[in-house]
């Protein structure tokens, strides 16, 4: 496939050290085609899109060409597609907008207890702002219940928003079900995509998503941008106010370079998606099934119906944060849940969802594959993996219970 | 200097043709150093600045050296400086941050009427939400009038917002004075300084402004980055959430690159800008002296206190997109107004606001010069630019009283 990104280090006595990146979830390297891509509007194409001139012309084309890429990765029409800064405005456009726009019919909106802190926090804005809000529990697995959904409903119900997959678990959520609920009760649904778009097949018609918010470096596109599908005759509040940029939906001076490297992406990810997914799944199985030979240590998330790409776990007497810093030293690089709580120092609300104590959830490690990962990069996480843990068990003092029954016998977590 | 960013073209005989990028308030080409410094960061150190190993610590690193200059640029603290996606974006952030954070104190906000559309139309947002605005009005230099900030000031006024300088014609506002009445009747004092900050000494004690919106592509940096300033102990509610990036005030991805782009941008303009000051302010008398040899071209703005790189007339009986898309035909790249507006095809507010007439308001056009240009680019468009209006006003069902008594006798625009 590709070259790994992260070029090899000199290890502890000087050797030349493998680096595995394991944190797609977090970011993605450019494609190097992307940013061939986005060069020319880093130099002499460097026009502001609105310009009548040909410099402003070429901007335009290139945003459009764009926006037609996107829309082509999630079956959508070009104009139903705003580019944002990234996956956090969408997801704050979407639910802010929706919220506005359709106040008059009703206070009352949908999340789920495993939705990205973009979703939550925005909710928590809107129940300060006189909504309320229902937070769905999720079950072992991650999974959203839409009997549940069904049940939430009420005549005030103006949206429901639930993610597409967890990011810190992987789970993918039985969309289609939830937004038949949606649909049926004149209700608007919207998904947080970030983590499936690029990287699983996403339909906003066979999912029957109103709503639906990507962004372009979780499939190998730039930082910086994202976008937000909304369903044409979807009214929506604008968050970002100004110029007529993107129809009047999202004023800004286009970033026109990302958005040119973000339709690249989009256009390559719909491409070699299958050899992508079939290309990370081999490795990930293989992670899995090495890592759960350690004892004591669980999946987490489906064990079948997750992101092809995305391994998690829970290890018992261990903090998260100590594996990563022993595994980075190793040239492994993972993340402990969500690359946006990981500084935050508290516990996962997605793992605490699932029912999992505070104490195991503290030792929560996630992996997730990518295009530049091989087999060799496995095998040497394997290698190294075990030993850590049993390192960091010894000077564990939670670790002392160790051969008596541990608290992970006492709740199921996919493992 | 600096050599032309748009290479020159073939014209319409095959013969090279010149061409001048006058338009530097739309949108900057990137300082080539600042594409050095940013390229590392889209190549191999892509890390997402939470992730605790060494890829993430080197995008930290970055983003806080970036804070460090940006913030040496105003005179401000590190700590006050919050990277957001653009101007836009730290405009919409000021206002409706800083009026959800008070509005227990008081519901209303004084803006300017020579505002741009992402304070006017957040401020129509806030109208809607239950607060009181007052548009402050200009002279027909577009200057505000402080006394007229004190007479609009009540014990409900929360918030005082006032450009640093308007994009559409250059006029540099009375800041200190302004600030100082907010101070004296404890308002908070918020500035839009996209089109001053890193083009002219921008000093945020000196101003006295609270808060202060910049945008990078405004200096030479990137696109799709800007900063709002906050003064320390001052409360805003944030416009985007999710993590905990920016010390909770502004959630999303840091898009690294950019950031660190803009860091350099604000070095460089820090370092430079006495002699791109100098530099502009040449060539641009130059620039108003040739065309106010045109009869019936006005300049609009305050003739000696506006933007050093800043020319902006009203041309009598012409419309404004005629004469871009004939200059443009000439290599010379200039715009109608506020970018943001110029495809809305309405009348500028902030012309209206000068108290010129609408049907001068249209023949309105802006130059505006940078690094790029030289004495050679404004010959050359001097030598082009009279014919230009005497062919359109040769085609114009307007200039019939060419000769007569003109409508821009009866109004004064600073020509």
């Amino acid at each position: 496939m590709w070259t790994n990104p992260v070029p090899n280090k000199p290890g502890e006595r000087g050797e030349t050290m493998r680096t595995c990146y394991f944190d797609h979830a977090a970011t993605n390297p450019l494609h190097p085609a992307v940013l061939e891509t986005m060069m020319p509007y880093l130099k002499e194409e460097f026009g502001n899109a609105l310009s009548v001139y040909d410099l402003g012309g070429k901007a335009r084309e290139a945003i459009e060409n764009a926006r037609q890429e996107v829309a082509s990765l999630i079956n959508a029409k070009p104009s139903g597609i705003i580019f944002t800064s990234g996956g956090v405005e969408a997801n704050n456009t979407a639910l802010r907008g929706i919220a506005l726009a359709n106040q008059a019919k009703g206070k009352h909106i949908i999340v789920s207890k495993a939705e990205h802190h973009s979703i939550l926090n925005s909710a928590r804005f809107l129940e300060k702002s006189g909504f309320a809000v229902t937070y769905l529990p999720v079950d072992k697995y991650g999974l959203v219940d839409p009997g549940a959904v069904e049940s939430a409903v009420s005549k005030e119900t103006i949206l429901i928003s639930v993610t597409h997959a967890s990011r810190e678990i992987g789970t993918i959520e039985p969309l289609k079900e939830i937004a038949a609920i949606a649909k049926k009760n004149r209700i608007i649904f919207h998904t947080d995509a970030v983590s499936t778009t690029g990287n699983i097949p996403v339909d906003v018609n066979e999912l029957g998503a109103d709503l639906l918010s990507m962004t372009a470096h979780q499939f190998y596109g730039p930082k910086g941008v994202g976008a937000l599908y909304v369903r044409e005759g979807t009214r929506l509040v604008p968050l970002l106010y100004g110029g007529i940029q993107e129809g009047g939906r999202r004023a800004g001076t286009e970033n026109v370079a990302a958005i040119a490297g973000m339709g690249k992406a989009a256009e390559l990810a719909r491409v070699e998606m299958a050899a992508r997914m079939d290309h990370s799944v081999k490795l990930r199985n293989r992670l899995i099934e090495g890592v759960l030979k350690i004892p004591r240590v669980y999946l987490t998330g489906h064990p079948e119906n997750r992101l092809p790409h995305h391994a998690s776990f829970v290890v018992e007497y261990i903090e998260g944060e100590a594996m990563l810093l022993m595994l980075s030293m190793k040239g492994v690089y993972a993340a402990s849940g969500s690359a946006c709580s990981s500084k935050a120092l508290k516990s996962s609300p997605v793992l605490m969802s699932l029912g999992i104590p505070s104490a195991l959830a503290q030792g929560s490690i996630v992996f997730t594959l990518g295009r530049g990962n091989s087999d060799e990069d496995v095998d040497y996480f394997l290698g190294e993996f075990p030993a850590i843990i049993q390192r960091l068990r010894e000077m564990s003092p939670f670790a002392k219970g160790w051969g008596e029954e541990g608290q992970g016998e006492k709740c199921y977590v996919g493992g």
